[in-house]
């Protein structure tokens, strides 16, 4: 099957390159083009705009940071021809990025208008999963394009769901993000209360673990801020963009998040420093533990 | 061996039962006599006083609701004779009890000048886990204590672990009530805004169950809250009475803990109506989805 994907980034590539291995042919675009020189290497084939690979595809993936980098890359018609204007009938395109989920909605509409379907599939699992071919997809749409490109995305995770119609997979990616964001503020307290506290860490880890106290959290980001790793898993800066996200979505349907907000807010702490943005969301942590310090001791 | 057990409810009177099956001579004693029938039937012998049950056994155990219990028990000798005034020269007092590490420290320095060792033993693993003998069981205190009393303890817990010093397992046990309370904020969130976004619970639940945003408690708080099941597996009332001793201490260590706080407040918010203390943690859930509901129409 000829297969089209545009943004090539930490998550886009790996999976870009498991269609290659599984035998598609490949057309791919992305803004920084070194960024596609070792699928290159391996057969793909480059397009110079969305609308060329659109052109050449059946099934057009995206993976891109956002949700004005979507439109930009279906609808934009001021820069490079997007890929709405190249997109063939009948074909599917599978946006992977974690959007807004009225947004997702409001480009299917327009999609549809062109004899396209859209599907949006938002992914859990992080690098680790995209290079291991493991992630969770969680995918909204017309279920009849879904069974069509349901062989391709199990190429690509371990866990592919068809969760309800369009904008229900970037719903659900929602709800994931809440669970991650706050689960975050209590291993940030749990470890600080625990440090200040004389507990061994990884002691604490262990057994709380296995208990009503465990989370994925826990164990793993747990585990790094023992271990005074902060290096990304998954970036402050994106975490943020996602929780900006669901605050607007929980504004369309009247929720209130005050513990979103909450992780949010100590996110910030983090990402209002040099480089702070490109920490792990484990660095959350260094905002409990900055609350605690001592003051400065010169009159003020 | 000849142990008493002051404090049989939910938790002490099955924990007690499994240490008469193992062929130990039971003391027993505790506040509502009716709740030691079972076990006297069984052939434990009742004692009027902790101070006479502590006078028959070379391990007492305790598990009551409080720091204030707990003093009551072993030194307060208003009422009936503290277990304190009857204990044998080096016995060992184990204390199930969720209390202050810092009165868990006074406690144990207290008995050590009557020659005998007091152990933190806070458990995880709630009723089912005390009825199955799957506790996770928490030690604080002297190492050679704990080793005397070990085979007791692996009657009662699968994870039985000296985790330091006085007052270290209620620390531990204080660690992990953060991430339950904060773990509950993050469930109760994403399942109003999953509701009100039109997903499927059981779907999410599954699907996002094993991935970044999975924890004990989305896998067993989440579905009952999906199945409007309020009943307790641990009592509201319990957690924040826990929930005290964390901010206390977490006082005396110099950490703040914004995220538990807002845990506290959601759980006072369902405490406050009649009958919501006795509901279990999940019921933190109806505070969310509180917050969202239509405004009274009448005019004001």
């Amino acid at each position: 099957m000829n297969i089209g994907f545009i943004g090539l980034g930490i998550m886009g590539a790996p999976m870009a390159g498991h269609l290659l291995s599984a035998g598609h042919k490949l057309f791919v675009h992305t803004r920084t083009r070194s960024k596609a020189d070792a699928l290159l290497a391996r057969g793909a084939v480059w397009r110079d705009s969305p609308a060329a690979v659109a052109a050449e595809c059946e099934v057009l993936c995206l993976n891109v940071p956002d949700t004005p980098d979507v439109e930009r890359v279906l609808f934009d018609d001021s820069g490079a021809p997007p890929a709405g204007a190249g997109l063939r009938p009948n074909s599917v395109v599978i946006d992977f990025s974690t959007i807004s989920p009225s947004a997702a909605r409001d480009f299917a509409a327009r999609l549809s208008q062109r004899q396209a379907a859209l599907l949006d599939a938002p992914v859990t699992g992080g690098e680790r999963g995209a290079i291991a071919a493991t992630l969770t997809i969680m995918v909204g749409g017309e279920k009849a394009a879904f069974e069509r490109v349901r062989p391709v995305l199990e190429k690509l995770g371990k866990t592919v769901v068809h969760v309800g119609p369009s904008g229900a997979g970037q719903t659900l990616k929602a709800v994931n993000q809440i669970l991650v964001a706050v689960n975050m503020i209590g291993v940030s307290e749990a470890i600080a209360f625990a440090r200040r506290g004389g507990v061994e860490l990884p002691l604490a880890l262990e057994t709380l673990g296995g208990g009503a106290g465990g989370s994925w959290a826990w164990s793993n980001l747990g585990a790094k801020i023992a271990a005074d790793d902060l290096k990304p898993a998954f970036m402050i800066k994106l975490m943020q963009k996602d929780l900006r996200i669901v605050q607007d979505a929980a504004q369309a349907l009247g929720v209130a998040l005050p513990g979103t907000a909450l992780a949010q807010q100590l996110f910030r702490a983090i990402e209002a420093q040099p480089g702070g943005s490109e920490l792990g969301t484990q660095a959350m942590s260094l905002a409990i533990e900055r609350l605690c310090k001592p003051l400065p001791s010169s009159p003020r």
